[in-house]
């Protein structure tokens, strides 16, 4: 496992020269298996198979695939088919084509086209790490010695290289040192909260508990809950966030509760193509996923099971969007652009 | 299977001479199992092993197995240890108690003690099916035709004979021809909505869905539910409900949404020593709960998980509370006394 001790001890994906590594996400929290990505198509398959996933680290990969696409072809038509197959990996996932875009434009006419193509990945990689500082500065002022964190599905750095955008603040604030506990919401049905946010904050030995989502409520009318903090999908102009099923239930709760709620995501999050909420298309998936784990059914078999993987959070129930650019209203998202 | 037209086609637990019948609810809902309970000791174990649940159902079990301990027994040494083993089964559970109080005080200075007891718990039965289906005609009011109710956890016929409680408005609705549309909570961590209330619906041909708790707050956003209808564990003099974790998210989300949010419980569920629903214990149960799924892990091994079986929903969320009585204000609970 690669010692990355400037961000912790362990990242999501890196290069040694032609050959990027991953930390196979399918195989956590029970293995850490590291897996050699030595030629695009093995990158690309590796997107497509969700081996790695999250919008940064699905980015950095798309653009190291492109990389490794000029380092094995030299013709347009070869690198083009090349770039068509690392996009269709995950079709929807808009880090991926900005990825792919950019190495491609910026290698192609370059007179060491491959050295050059490495090097934008290279950059994407180091922006999303900045990014992810820069965003886990700010929100950790907002978090206070013996503030009790709560965090839904993973937004850590597994997700975006750094320290992750939700869990940016939360990996800061242990760093200086401050007394925190974080609830983990477990993020039915795939349960990336229990699986991957609980095995991040292990790896860092920040305390940390499991909850059924149904109890984030109880624990905030108890007030054991003192701040919010969750990642986003999208965000739209007018604040409203796209984020993980069950986002929209925790921001609710949090504001009758009077507890902050903060969205933690880079500025390329926002689409500002998207006038509201309501114009983020909603992924729906399959019903197995709440119908079984693994192969083993746990639903009444003919029962049928409705599964939005997303849903959207109205701007109003939103205490501050955290960017790389500062801690804004939802209402003064629009501004960025 | 029996088959018991009145109340539709089947029932959690009935009788037939000195044995018992129960449906085992742990096999549910992939096998259909009865288990004949043959004397005392075979039912109370039944209640110890949770092979049966619900306030209800464990009341009606515990009156039969004093019944069965009146026919095996005569002697008020023997009795008395009867009663006592029966009340060890589930110590927390208040039905239990009154139903072995009512059978032992009934029967035992009777001509025949035997008869006598059974016939008293048969009552305890009926009652129980009664206060259903009163329930029932009462919350059937309140569903217009076309609408899509929301329920959490199970509160339907396995539970409490005749119809349930939250589930009765739902079979009366559904029998009354109205086009109903139910989402069922599969209620984490252990699933009775995906798993038994799913089971009920579709036993009774009535069209449903379940969903990720997750996803309650979203389909109310989106318009898409009418009414709730939950159970109750435990309800205070204030009109504050002890329910399932996970009740009071659904609560305040029914309350910002205008989704009318009612409780269904009979009377016996009313704790009027409880002031107010600071007053009502929460069982906090094992994280492996959280963690497995079966044998299992569902979860980072080495995380810790909270995991508290029970919330409280204060009486400002609730619409109504429907008893045998009828339809109350939370705040009029008290008046019951």
């Amino acid at each position: 496992m690669k010692k990355n001790k400037q961000i912790q001890e362990w990242a999501a994906i890196w290069r040694e020269g032609r050959t990027i590594f991953i930390i196979d996400q399918t195989k956590l929290p029970f293995n850490l298996e590291i897996v050699e990505l030595r030629s695009y198509i093995e990158t690309a398959n590796a997107i497509r198979d969700m081996l790695l996933r999250g919008a940064g680290t699905i980015g950095v990969a798309a653009g190291y695939a492109m990389a490794q696409a000029f380092a094995e072809y030299s013709t347009i038509k070869e690198l083009e088919k090349a770039k068509l197959y690392i996009e269709s990996s995950r079709p929807t996932a808009q880090n991926l084509f900005y990825a792919t875009n950019r190495v491609y434009e910026e290698a192609r006419n370059a007179e060491n086209s491959d050295k050059k193509a490495f090097e934008t990945a290279d950059q994407i990689l180091h922006e999303d790490e900045k990014h992810s500082r820069i965003m886990g500065e700010l929100g950790a002022e907002l978090v206070k010695d013996g503030f009790r964190i709560l965090t839904h599905c993973n937004a850590g750095k597994l997700a975006i290289q750094g320290w992750g955008s939700a869990l940016a603040p939360v990996y800061v604030a242990h760093k200086q040192g401050k007394n925190i506990f974080v609830y983990a919401d477990e993020t039915r049905p795939r349960l990336q909260g229990a699986q991957l946010t609980a095995w991040e904050l292990h790896q860092a030995g920040i305390p940390h508990a499991i909850i059924a989502d149904n109890a984030a409520g109880y624990y905030m009318l108890q007030k054991k809950i003192d701040i919010v903090f969750v990642g986003a999908d999208r965000i739209a102009r007018s604040g409203d966030v796209g984020n993980k099923i069950g986002t929209y239930e925790k921001a609710v709760l949090a504001k009758e509760n009077g507890v902050p709620f903060y969205v933690v995501a880079p500025c390329s999050t926002i689409d500002f193509s998207c006038t509201c909420g309501a114009d983020i298309p909603i992924e729906v998936r399959s019903p197995d996923e709440i119908k079984k784990t693994g192969n083993m059914l746990i639903a009444n078999p003919e029962s049928d099971a409705f599964n939005p993987a997303f849903d959207v959070t109205p701007a109003r129930y939103i205490t501050g969007i955290i960017t790389e650019k500062g801690i804004h209203k939802p209402e003064d998202i629009h501004t960025l652009q």
